[in-house]
């Protein structure tokens, strides 16, 4: 028998959703409403239109095929009838039927449904930081207010900017701000990261040096007091700083639009997301949710996640279509996987950094690799940094992370691994995972099987590491006399290290090694250091054989150095 | 207690599994024995030496590092003892000993082992065709050969070559010729189709005109009968040609070396391949053998499979270093993953094509899906197409091939695939496979999904495909009246078609099909197309519900007739 459906919300999710039921049963009837006239757009391209790469706001809109997803559109190709500048107002689950107001004529109706879907998306974290109202504060969070941003960049109005927020979207905006208009970008964050809470401090360091090349600019551990301007927003105050600024863009985060759902008395989790089961069904079996608005469970921690992403919302959306027309379709849960361009760089993840496993009670390890993303002998390469999170008593891999140069190498990979994450590998799997292999493409020996197999050698005491930080502390402590820093690479590469700091940097090339044995000093603690960390992992194993045992071998090694930007 | 180990072989396992077995074991002793001088080199570098993208072969055979690993590397970087231009003659496994030979003295000698491992490679398979011995005629087998044909090459003596063989590494050879030395380049295959066995027909057609309009000549279901020249090769005849040539390369697979094991009374494979266990361990528990000269379980299809790669040879030498050790590693099987680069495009695939899925047994179907490989509105983006071969009665996933522009995008999606082959995922895991997502990476609804969801549909019977070869034999039909060819796509593309062919091309917009039901012709045969194949599945289920069933689907629609080169 055919059914009503009423869909909530007419951006990603609710278009897929009502598309795929219509495909499975045309007879039924599908209305979406949407309280904003621009519906089923791209939201994550908002940051491509401003920096330009995106021209016309209506290419967001489009099809692959340049055709217009509007409401004409809708009803025509899909059959669905869509309602623009109309706000649901309540669900009266009693009914079954949902109340709605046009808000250009301010007529209220009701919408009877068999089922229902919310698909009322997201909304930017407020803050409540005085001065937040002035004009020229924004959120990046629709078309409109993206428009109003880039009328102002390109009229010329904003020669300085300040982003609060160092996560991806902060990232993508302070890049589109800095690379193609040329706006002096400073970037506020308040913890002692960028991307916190998704990728290590150490991968991290990568990012934001690379950023600073580019001339952005970082204010770590800094909180936003107030904001200052007579009307328009003229300067960004904080514990003790005081920044010019035009332009102002929140991007603290999102939250689940769930007031609607909570009103109607459906189960809301703590974080203030709708709570759906597999199949994506709220606490009301006739009514179903997904996308920005929902929380699902993370597969690695077994908790639940939040994870506002177009990709979410698009395989959510075909779930619920099924399952509205008697499907059985179950989402799987996440990994939490996500990558991210900033400038020349690559940023990819998936599953749990190394802080959340062990703030999630992991007793984890991180094993960080740099390698050649292609065969060393190939002309076109360029270094790849993986981290590899990984649960101590079980090398079951937790997470991973990397930074690698534009283009797919490291998104793929990332991919690779999270694929199979929910099948609980382990390190030993990860260095035998099967990647295609050929010189143009990737290594012989892998970074991914590199990776398995440099934490299974850290999990058995053999390969003992220290990460960047660690190793910067060991620095700054080396007038103490107790570590002396042994380069494994060959003379030509710890030469001008040695000139510099003769007490505390020494020469020692690995396969030199057993020959000058008696050089090596033994009532040291040695922090040994080649490229990359390969070869003083090798004369590691040559000092254990020989009872020095007092070794760390630096993690990523020299390369690892230059990409955090620390010079010594 | 201190052991001796005996390796046959100083390429790619051999060293791989000395040195992780000298990591682990440092007292213990490691000879390695090879006939050639020119050891531990990256023999799948042999192309881009040739192509002159790798300039001096001394760079094959370096580390990441440029440190050359010969003789003296082993010796004092990995205390591991090599033997170079010595050949094993014979294994006594009672005596556990190795009759080995000196090639330069002619001395013999005999090399005790506790455990010994065979890594003998592959040498390329022989054609017995008269005049094969000719001057001129190669395998890309080593660096010797590779050397006089890069000399032949750039001294100027090919205007034109010849090569026997379209797999990977034939069609690598002709890239390499015409793309970098000019040479007016012929490949004959004596299948109908390029990378048989490895993609489907209809993939390997877009390899195929791409290459052709690259400007590499192609004859396929063509064998060579003989090779003739005054000494030196000058033309290759077959059934019906005779084709003037200055070079000639065999690239017609390779085989096992192991005549060694063989005559040791090892178990060899009907293939000739060594036998191993997951340990990597061959019939005599104190023998292991990996790499080109071993084969391994297809987790696919459960049976034995031969991948002669670099990067097996690398794991599969990790896992013996381990056993040597006494660890209990084992490897897992493999999927055949392959990647390769034919000019501007990149080739991937995992698992089984369609054929090969068939031959083993499967009743299987395969589904093609080309899709922008990332977000349609961000500006640099190109066509991708997948193919997903599935078990009908089941959903398995059996295998997935791809081809795509240059870049790690078409292997990484293989890979994230491939990754999860073991456990057996169906066609619904594919379409909720989690793929990090950002617009200049990927799509909300990345293609890999939407490869699952298509195939979900036509295992439903809800999207009723043809693929271009069975649209073709329509196509050549289209006289006899019965079938007539819809354009779901806008006026403005189907246009050009309508008026060339007015009587069997009709154009009705996708969107326009619910009002403009009357002019649907009823009484024939209906072929659905639009760019790609969506809008015209969209069509198809419109019509279904019209009652209007004797249609089918083009995969891939028009995008694909265009790589395919069919020129309607």
């Amino acid at each position: 028998m055919p059914k009503n459906i009423v869909v909530i919300g007419a951006v990603a999710l609710g278009p897929k959703a009502a598309c795929r039921f219509k495909r499975l049963e045309p007879d039924s009837k599908v209305v979406m409403v949407d309280k904003d006239e621009i519906i089923s757009y791209g939201g994550c391209g908002i940051p491509y239109f401003i920096s330009g790469d995106v021209s016309d706001p209506s290419q967001l809109q489009e099809t692959s095929f340049h055709m217009l997803r509007d409401k004409a559109f809708f009803q025509e190709a899909k059959d669905i009838e869509v309602l623009t500048k109309t706000e649901a107002l309540k669900i009266d689950r009693q009914e079954k039927h949902v109340l709605v107001k046009n808000l250009i004529t301010q007529e209220e109706s009701t919408l009877p449904y068999d089922k229902l879907v919310l698909a009322t998306g997201s909304r930017p974290r407020l803050l409540d930081t005085p001065g937040i109202d002035l004009d020229g504060v924004f959120a990046v969070s629709n078309m409109n207010s993206a428009v109003v941003i880039k009328e102002r960049i390109s009229s010329g109005q904003v020669d300085k900017a300040l982003i609060i927020g160092g996560g991806f979207i902060g990232l993508e905006m302070a890049e589109a701000l800095t690379d193609m208009w040329g706006i002096e970008t400073t970037v506020v964050e308040i913890t002692d990261q960028l991307l916190p809470g998704l990728i290590s401090r150490n991968l991290a360091q990568i990012v934001k040096h690379h950023m600073e090349e580019k001339e952005v600019s970082f204010l770590l551990e800094h909180r936003v007091e107030r904001l200052e301007g007579n009307g328009k927003v003229e300067r960004v105050i904080t514990a003790d700083k005081s920044i010019e600024t035009d332009l102002v863009i929140v991007a603290v985060g999102a939250e689940a639009n769930s007031d609607l759902a909570r009103a109607a008395g459906l189960d809301i989790s703590p974080r203030g997301a709708i709570v759906v089961n597999s199949k994506m069904q709220t606490s009301d079996p006739d009514i179903y949710a997904g996308g920005d608005c929902v929380e699902v469970t993370n597969v690695i921690s077994g908790k639940p996640g939040y994870y506002p992403l177009g990709s979410m919302a698009n395989r959510q959306g075909r779930i619920i279509g099924t399952n509205l027309a008697g499907g059985k379709a179950e989402f799987p849960g996440a990994v939490g996987s996500f990558v991210v361009k900033i400038f020349d760089l690559s940023v990819a993840a998936a599953g749990l950094s190394i802080d959340v496993a062990r703030r999630e009670g992991f007793d984890a390890i991180s094993c960080l690799v740099i390698q050649f993303d292609r065969a060393h002998f190939y002309p076109e390469k360029d270094l790849l940094t993986l981290e590899l999170v990984v649960e101590k008593s079980t090398g079951r891999v937790l997470g991973i992370q990397g930074v690698g140069p534009m283009g797919e190498g490291t998104v793929g990979r990332i991919n690779a691994v999270a694929s199979i994450l929910k099948y609980k590998p382990t390190a030993e799997d990860i260095g035998n995972l099967e990647l295609a292999y050929s010189p143009p493409f990737s290594a012989a020996m892998d970074i991914v099987n590199a990776l398995g197999n440099t934490a299974e050698n850290i999990l058995a005491g053999k390969n003992r590491v220290v990460d960047v930080d660690e190793f910067d502390e060991l620095w700054k402590q080396r007038e103490s006399g107790d570590v002396v820093f042994l380069d494994c690479r060959g003379w030509g590469n710890a030469e001008p290290f040695v000139n510099k700091y003769p007490q505390h940097w020494k020469s020692l090339p690995q396969d030199e090694l057993r020959a000058r044995m008696g050089e090596v000093p033994r009532d040291k603690k040695l922090v040994l250091i080649c490229n990359t960390g390969v070869r003083s992992y090798e004369a590691q194993v040559t000092l254990d054989e020989m009872g020095i045992k007092d070794t760390c071998n630096l993690q990523g090694g020299v390369a690892c150095l230059k990409k955090w930007g620390l010079d010594i």
